[in-house]
């Protein structure tokens, strides 16, 4: 198998509740809402929501409900720029799980938690890099 | 928030056990091993495996166990490079969730899981793009 990955599909209660959060963040999407999945194009990889029942089903697990032990990450490139990505996020209608402030790692982030569960690290790594197309490099 | 994502880290039980299955699907990882994480780089963005329980604790979730709504994959470019890949997967240690087979969206996929229950799709989807470096456009 090749190093790489396609597509991330949260699984949610309410398709379209959970693509107008992800458009409120200034995100598109023209995926025909008759699919009842929306998919995000975000750089080489694409991001999709689809009913949470139907993806356990799907993808052949047993769902109990809850955090699942994934944890999807946007980095920035300052400090003050986590602060800001929180804000739009809570303003989307996000909760904040935690502030931004000093990581154990020598790096600054919070946690904004979607609406359907799915925490996001919003977080300024400084020992990788950000390149101009938004892509990282360890 | 620009339309992208960083990193993906999954929740596992034991690092070195989680870095040797990916290892073994035949990816690289230069993280040192003291750090107890283990970071790939996967195109623009990053794969990391930290331990399930400080990442539920990190992202200021409360973790029941099972699986929690996300569904990795991995795209192809024919059928046949699906079957190739969910072999290589269950040699590498992966349960085998369901063979390949056509999908009702007029693909053809598989599931694997990981050893820690992290669902991946291994699919060829007729509809998207695979450009030459691995990324996928809708």
């Amino acid at each position: 198998m090749d190093q790489r990955l396609s597509l991330i599909t949260l699984g949610v209660a309410d398709v379209p509740r959970a693509r107008t959060f992800y458009e409120a963040l200034g995100w598109t999407c023209d995926t025909d809402p008759a699919m009842g999945v929306a998919f995000f194009q975000l750089g080489g990889i694409v991001l999709a929501v689809w009913d949470r029942a139907q993806l356990a089903e799907d993808s052949t697990v047993v769902d109990r409900g809850g955090f699942g032990g994934v944890t999807l990450a946007y980095n920035v490139g300052s400090p003050e720029e986590v602060d800001a990505a929180l804000a739009e996020a809570e303003a989307a209608g996000a909760t904040i799980g935690r502030a931004g402030a000093p990581t154990f790692w020598g790096g600054y982030s919070g946690i904004f938690v979607d609406p359907d569960g799915h925490p996001w690290e919003v977080a300024h790594n400084p020992h990788w890099k950000i390149e101009p197309d938004g892509s990282v490099r360890i």
